[in-house]
């Protein structure tokens, strides 16, 4: 099977002078990626003649496949159009249908069209017209010596829906392409290289064809299993059989798959348990309640939160005595204790949460440095606290004691559905 | 004066799968930019070399400066010093000032040092040894045939070190550069299009040498002067001048200046007044207080929030009446006032705001759809509330008020330190 080759060409000069972030060719790395097309080069150029010739005739010569976005405005200053007529020789004639499809798009808006907008309809007649349904700019497919090549607009939402409906269901029958299985198992709670330690024999005993692939981010790891072959129902057989496998080693740490979230995750287990939660943040300041709240549906499931960012409201509202207060500090096992108790009881919850620490980057103490978090979930008949001893950085901090209590939860609520 | 042209390499397998982004690229551009060197190509390779020497000799017939990124790590796959030596015809030698510092990093951390990392110490010998002090891979910087090279780790911290340190102030000394004076006005609660009508008259009287661009972000517009000339001290003032020709049209939605946030300028005037704030976060479940407490020093104005997710807890906490409820509903202008007053009153807090709303997907009615929001802020003697209607995207509706909100409180800060 010969590997197939893309170049991803990104013109423009605002991503040249970092006015806005090339999203667009992470994107299309991560989906050529995953139907088994091997990403050779991605190339950034400005709003440049000769430069964008160049990048076209480099690309030529290395790629099987140039996807490139950008440039396609009604505007003097969007090349990318002309340049492809120029570049493979062939004038831009009207085509009736593009023309249709922008007026019919303006029309829908109530707005006027304007003569600029209708030469967005005009085209290389060497092209392949690819409609774009959700914007003025349409794609446009060219075959040139045995090397594939579409253009599409540099808006994100609509690039996606071209490389969607067009490109990505077309390479099939373009290219003798491997069958790729993705499965990713999204674990919380372990580090990556006590995790890779715990799995090792695993790992060393997968068969040649599927790979693992770790992916940290903040307080998680993501473990990819990628299978290549020709069978896609037994790439899924063979990798849920590798899963089987090493799940019952690390199953406390696994919350989901794919791209569910941890707050998905947890959403759901409260749902199906018909389970309430509530939360006090002190430290970690509202960041845990708007995770939570991010996922539609959850006022199934969350009752609310208090924020008491002094100690009189930790008092006055959750019901944390002023001897522990003063005795043991608010940043303490016994206050986050109270705090999580007294928030279940104000919001009559199945299930209280509590923060407080010291965020930073100031306000810490010997005995106490900045970093000193401490956390706990509470619920009918136990209460469970956790320190955690963190860095200087305030957001890295809050970030991290957002996933802790959340997971802290999670092992509660899998230990209370028992 | 010539243009200064850059180009940026990043190499990395990881990169072109999709595995991480690049932001290593973005950032270099937009500190090229601030200096008035011209980025005309940013490409991206993977661990291949064949692809990493094509790309050098590609910058080289380019560009005058050549930044690369990516591939300096200790294991085999990483090849970009190697390959730089090969390029520039020269061996890898023991640099022991270089093996000291990599030795040193590892003491300090209390850690062994393997023999792969001891010769991250060795360097192509035609090479100026770069101190990585926040890293183990060195920077290393080239100068053949008059083009500048500078190699450094991928890891985006080490690299914008060595950046900021190194590269950044070396290249007034390389090259004849423009000087070059940016000040960003920061907008609020007014869109581009209005904005641009506002200044119309004023932006097409700016001299030459000072341009104007619009850097519209969720509910803000940024207004970005960039001055260019010999001499900075000339530029600022003329700058600063122009600013307080437009200031009075535009005033009431300046909120700040460069890199200061909405939520920091707002802790300024708290902090600057001696009041404090507290929130009831219906539909923003908590993003809001989340804001606020990402700034260090915070707990000196903000008192604390409460989010009361079901109507009972907007009642028994907040104290908003069940008829108001009952009447009007959750979402509705009489219940952000009582809810503002509400979270005022139990907080002891100069200022009270509030939201509720529906934030969406799903959960309208023909009244009252999804991304209908009523927000408020309540204070001693005053309280104001404002309608919006927002769309049906779940986050974008929770950010756009949670903009709304802190500049609703903007408003009646400054309305009540007059």
């Amino acid at each position: 099977m010969k590997l197939i080759k893309a170049e991803i060409i990104a013109i423009g000069d605002e991503l040249l002078y970092g006015q806005i972030v090339d999203t667009n060719s992470h994107w299309i790395s991560q989906e050529l990626d995953l139907v088994g097309v091997k990403v050779v080069r991605k190339t950034t150029v400005g709003d440049n003649r000769e430069d964008i010739l160049a990048a076209f005739s480099e690309a030529e010569r290395r790629a099987d496949l140039i996807l490139i976005t950008g440039g396609l405005g009604p505007t003097q200053d969007d090349l990318t159009k002309a340049l492809l007529a120029e570049y493979f020789g062939c004038g831009i004639v009207e085509v009736p249908e593009a023309v249709e499809a922008v007026t019919a798009f303006f029309k829908q808006r109530g707005r006027e069209i304007t003569p600029l907008n209708i030469l967005q309809g005009h085209l290389p007649s060497c092209c392949t017209y690819v409609p774009n349904e959700v914007g003025t700019a349409p794609g446009m497919w060219f075959e040139n010596n045995g090397v594939y090549w579409m253009s599409m607009p540099g808006v994100p939402h609509e690039m996606k829906k071209l490389m969607e409906d067009f490109v990505l269901p077309k390479l099939p029958s373009l290219f003798d392409l491997p069958v790729i299985y993705h499965k990713v198992i999204k674990t919380v709670g372990i580090g990556e290289s006590w995790l890779a330690d715990l799995i090792r024999a695993w790992e060393n005993a997968l068969p040649e064809h599927i790979r693992l692939a770790y992916l940290p981010s903040l307080g998680q790891v993501r473990l990819r299993l990628t299978a290549f072959g020709t069978d896609r129902k037994k790439l899924e057989q063979e990798v849920d059989a590798q899963i089987d496998l090493i799940l019952p080693s690390i199953a406390e740490y696994v919350y989901g798959y794919d791209s569910e979230s941890l707050e998905s995750a947890i959403g759901n287990l409260l749902k199906n348990s018909g389970k309430t939660l509530a939360l006090a943040e002190s430290c970690t300041g509202g960041y845990i309640s708007h995770l939570i709240t991010s996922i539609a549906g959850s006022s199934a499931y969350f009752n609310g939160s208090v924020i008491p960012y002094h100690n009189q409201f930790k008092e006055n509202i959750l019901g944390v005595k002023g001897e522990t207060l003063r005795t043991q500090g608010a940043v303490s096992e016994e206050t986050v204790h109270e705090m999580a108790a007294g928030v279940r009881k104000l919001f009559g919850a199945d299930f209280g949460l509590s923060s407080s620490g010291i965020a930073g980057p100031d306000g810490g103490s010997e005995e106490k440095p900045v970093g000193t978090v401490w956390i706990a979930c509470s619920g009918e008949g136990f209460s469970e606290a956790k320190k955690l001893q963190l860095s200087r950085d305030r957001m890295l901090n809050i970030q991290v004691t957002g996933v802790a209590v959340l997971n802290l939860l999670r092992n509660c609520l899998i230990r209370n559905n028992k």
